[in-house]
């Protein structure tokens, strides 16, 4: 094939994939989806890919589809009353105001808690130290019917470890082979794993630091580490880089939101979480009780 | 004094409770406090005290308040970043359909889920009964600045055991008051109780079951075993009527919510844990960073 004709096959191709991107048709997980070739320094964090519309349209549709969360949510719930074991787990990722406790809030608050089980994952105990860095993941694993959500995750054992040297290279080098493996086996066993980074930019960050600071309401939000954390900004956009294509695997990709603009980001991880519970389509169980004798039953206690 | 004059007392007496309860200014813990002579039998599950204005004004009011939860929920957790170890306990107990799940979700439901720690106490896994009955309790309590919430709780260990035989009677007999010795103590580390039995009729449980058969989106909801249960109804009162009076103390006293009215049941819950809040009345904390040279730091950065 000549240069030229080469040429012309990417430009057609380029052509292809933005139409279909600019389809409504098209899930926003395809449009968020970290694949071969990503390189999140070319994402704009400003940028609400598969969604034109704006701000006051995009939380209409947040508020529109809290239900449609709350309802899927049961349906899996129930599945599993009725012995299903399958389950989701949300990882949400991101640097500090990126917006994590919003998505706990406005995205994850629309279910019934009963049916969610959120974990925040610090700097690890001493106990957690003692063990391999996939213990304390393995406690707070979803059971049947549940939602888990983890804010941050394992993946802080090759981001902030790897950043500030926590562990030799030697020992996180090998973690993304170790994670791979793990979330392989947590698929295969029934849950389905939403991997979201919430990505802003270093500017965005100055901004709502400074909020913080300015607010007598919000400066417990604010710790003077946080500003130390920005002298390492590009050690975590290198150490985000590498995790993101590393780990984005057929069972369990990485979606990368772009999240300067936060009623985008909780569109979107609503988004996703939505195709991953219409994808799973829970059926209402046909339960082992005999309907009419438990009606006779209720009818004479 | 006279047999009349006592007569005549003790009803000027009734007169000015019944004159204070309707008085707004009135919080509606003293209409549902378990005081000394309380008899359950005696409460109207239908019944609306302090709140005569309907199911309409009843879910605004709730719908109201949502947002001063989560606000005042904030200052609770904000106030234990500046190293305040305060928290609050919410204890529901309730029958079977009693509307549990609903005070998770319309009440707790409204603050944000991560100063919230929820925990559904089930029947105890074969671990658990290995330990004291309180083992598994004392390791769900609240952190500082956070809100823990039980769905059933130790109660279970002075109900469902003492009317189902499942230790013997001396031994859930000195139960009454190693829990008042243990939430004495927990009150006097930090701990606010607020502890909610949600009162429904045997009728009013019967209907609740029977709209759970009826249909199949909610018939996962619904368990043989609730009518075997329904049998041991006048023994659940009794074991409640004992617990209520045993272990309403003037640090942790019991609230009983008339819940035959599902909209009344969560307006009643909001009220009580809204009054205990503002009654805590947490502050914006004073950080112990300097704000001036957080800022010029951060402008830096």
């Amino acid at each position: 094939m000549s240069k030229k004709s080469q040429k012309s096959e990417k430009i057609a191709k380029v052509k292809k994939i933005k139409a279909e991107l600019a389809d409504p048709a098209v899930p926003l997980s395809e449009h968020l989806r970290v694949g071969e070739g990503f390189v999140l320094a070319d994402l704009d964090p400003g940028s609400t890919p598969g969604f034109d519309d704006g701000k006051k349209a995009g939380e209409k549709a947040l508020s529109k589809h809290s239900s449609d969360i709350g309802e899927w949510q049961e349906r899996l719930f129930a599945e599993s009353k009725g012995g299903g074991n399958r389950s989701v787990l949300l990882v949400v990722q991101g640097l500090d105001t990126a917006g994590k406790g919003g998505i706990m809030r406005h995205v994850v608050g629309a279910a019934d808690p009963e049916g969610v089980r959120t974990t925040a994952f610090k700097a690890p105990t001493p106990e957690e130290r003692e063990h391999d860095f996939l213990w304390r993941i393995r406690k707070a694993l979803p059971g049947p019917g549940t939602i888990g959500v983890f804010d941050r995750s394992h993946y802080e054992d090759v981001l902030a470890v790897r950043v500030h040297d926590l562990v030799p290279e030697a020992e996180w080098s090998q973690r993304y082979g170790v994670i791979n493996d793990f979330e392989h086996e947590l698929v295969a066993s029934g849950t389905t794993m939403v991997k979201v980074m919430l990505h802003i930019s270093k500017d965005e960050q100055k901004d709502r630091l400074a909020r913080r600071l300015h607010r007598a309401d919000k400066q417990y939000k604010y710790n003077p580490g946080d500003v130390t954390e920005r002298l390492s900004w590009d050690s975590y956009m290198e150490a985000y880089q590498v995790a993101l294509t590393q780990c984005s695997t057929a069972d369990a990709p990485w979606f990368v939101v772009p999240a300067n603009h936060k009623w985008y980001a909780r569109y979107a991880v609503q988004q996703l979480l939505l195709e991953t519970l219409t994808g799973l389509d829970p059926q209402w169980p046909v339960m082992d009780y005999d309907v009419t004798v438990e009606k006779a039953r209720l009818a004479e206690s």
